[in-house]
């Protein structure tokens, strides 16, 4: 069998499953670090402190770029795609409501690749680190055919991080901020329709310069929220991944997912779609309670709840008219291998 | 100008100054984990703990091998390469003196790779974390065109990793094993010549299947080494590297590195050269004063004193024979995007 019919998602589960039986997806045996969080969440966790006052978790998480499947250069440049790369990672870390530190960085690449384009990589990772407080700390730089980013990063967190398998029946399920956005400005920069400019502007920003939401999520974290990740692969499909790691089924209201004006603008037909199913978001998805749900609502501007944690199939994913009825035929996944 | 000519080791230099202008290679405001091994050594580290008795710093380190670069099908089955790749991150720990944790693996796969071929590939990796003590925590997979596994691995010290910039004027100098034996292996794997049966097991095993030194790296730790690293690019080019971090300079006895009997009976005129500059060897070099060095040399069976730190042009390395007189034309340097 290839690796395009079992699919990216078929491979870490059987990969997982051979490292469950191995005995190596969990501590060492005597290990005075105990992971805490393995595979399938955002990152990976260990404790390494337990003192009182001091409790600490190290937080470990990595995201790959390679030339012609995640970018291309029409799209992203070199700049661009130094600011994204460490943006998938800082956005893990927030996902877990932690305090990203320091980054190991690994260059692919080609012999005849221009030393300013490399530059350019960096100064885009440069800008985000300084913007986000992490560091560089090492890393590796290999000859490769083929151009690739590999970043990792750690992080802490000094209390309870958030999982994708921590939501409960009742929850309220809320985002940080609009969506859809950064689907839209891809399509601009694909096709240069003829779109007004200050649409433009800001969706391709959005595409662009996507935003970690670090500070947010330690925020949800502060607030008590047990249940997030980042949605990456865009709300639903994300949404579902939650919904199967916590063995429940989710409601989306579609009228409260918060769609940004100039998207609606530029795109009034499928606004909606792009901000139901577009990738490379960034916004954190969470559920909790709602008396904590409300907290987080008062504490940040953006946020909104979309809708709410039910029982049902695990994973699956409904989404409703202003009138409460189902709306049928909307794509809830992507699959690098298969698609 | 293109990278090649520029060099892997030349962009590494301008990548470093560019962060270190940027404030981004040290530790950011305010960090309660202040990073204390940046760029440049075989691990990042930085403190996760400072109470009395429980002294703890975090390492880090990654390492990746990218298909038809690093390694062939026809010299690397997929098994052995899975247990390469965690050997060359298992030995960047141990040439801090740490004791290795959690491993985030990367996989860039064609889409026709056959999944058969991943499982051994993982199979290779769950060996070696089994035997090691390590454990897989998490990762990821992206589709490339072409194959490559980036493998980054965190361990733990609690006391004062070895560094390649603590050589000091008047360290003896020692390796923890034989050198050569993974190149001879290389030579035999690619050229098929004749050699009697019990050195090709053995040569082939050497390349094949290198072993970190992981608890030889606890033990110089613990004895007090302060000036160490690991053998991955060749003796003598390893040593420049470890000379140059120190701003020392070095002298080999060529008859004292250690041989094996193996390597010369199947390459009796170049077992030595090879000894000197073949790479993918996983021995650790030191450096420590006579009384320490004593103490290493008596608990590490294998280990064996080959030369001294002298006063002089940092990262000159020279090569005597048993008379005392420097042997000339040997090669001390690798650089896979100018070679």
């Amino acid at each position: 069998m290839e690796l395009r019919e079992l699919g990216e998602f078929g491979l870490i589960q059987r990969l997982t499953r051979m490292l469950a039986e191995a005995g190596v997806a969990t501590s060492p045996k005597g290990a005075s670090f105990p992971l805490v969080i393995g595979i399938g969440d955002d990152a990976a966790a260990w404790r390494i402190a337990a003192w009182r006052m001091n409790d600490a978790i190290e937080l470990s998480t990595t995201d790959t770029v390679v030339d012609g499947v995640h970018f291309t250069r029409e799209t992203t440049p070199w700049h661009d795609l130094g600011w994204k790369v460490m943006v998938a990672n800082l956005s893990d870390i927030a996902a877990m409501g932690g305090v990203p530190l320091y980054a190991l960085v690994t260059l692919g690449l080609p012999e005849d690749t221009p030393v300013a384009d490399i530059e350019l990589l960096y100064q885009g990772m440069i800008e985000c680190c300084r913007e986000y407080g992490a560091a560089i700390a090492g890393g590796d730089v290999v000859r490769s055919p083929v151009a690739f980013v590999s970043v990792t990063l750690n992080g802490v967190h000094h209390g309870q991080p958030m999982l994708r398998s921590a939501a409960k029946v009742g929850d309220l399920l809320a985002v940080t901020g609009f969506l859809g956005s950064s689907r839209g400005g891809l399509e601009l920069l694909i096709r240069h329709p003829t779109v007004d400019s200050e649409a433009a502007i800001y969706l391709c920003q959005a595409h662009r310069r996507p935003r970690p939401r670090v500070a947010e999520g330690r925020i949800l974290s502060e607030a008590g929220v047990l249940a997030g990740m980042d949605i990456s692969d865009g709300l639903l499909d994300d949404l579902g991944k939650m919904m199967v790691a916590s063995g429940m089924a989710a409601q989306v209201d579609s009228w409260r997912v918060p769609v940004h004006p100039l998207l609606l603008r530029a795109f009034p037909d499928r606004a909606l779609r792009m901000a139901l199913a577009g990738g490379e978001e960034y916004e954190l998805l969470y559920a909790a309670p709602a008396p904590v749900m409300e907290m987080t609502i008062a504490r940040i501007p953006g946020a909104a709840v979309i809708g709410r944690v039910v029982a049902g199939a695990p994973g699956q994913v409904g989404v409703l008219d202003h009138d409460g009825r189902h709306l049928p035929g909307l794509d809830a996944g992507w699959d690098h291998f298969r698609s």
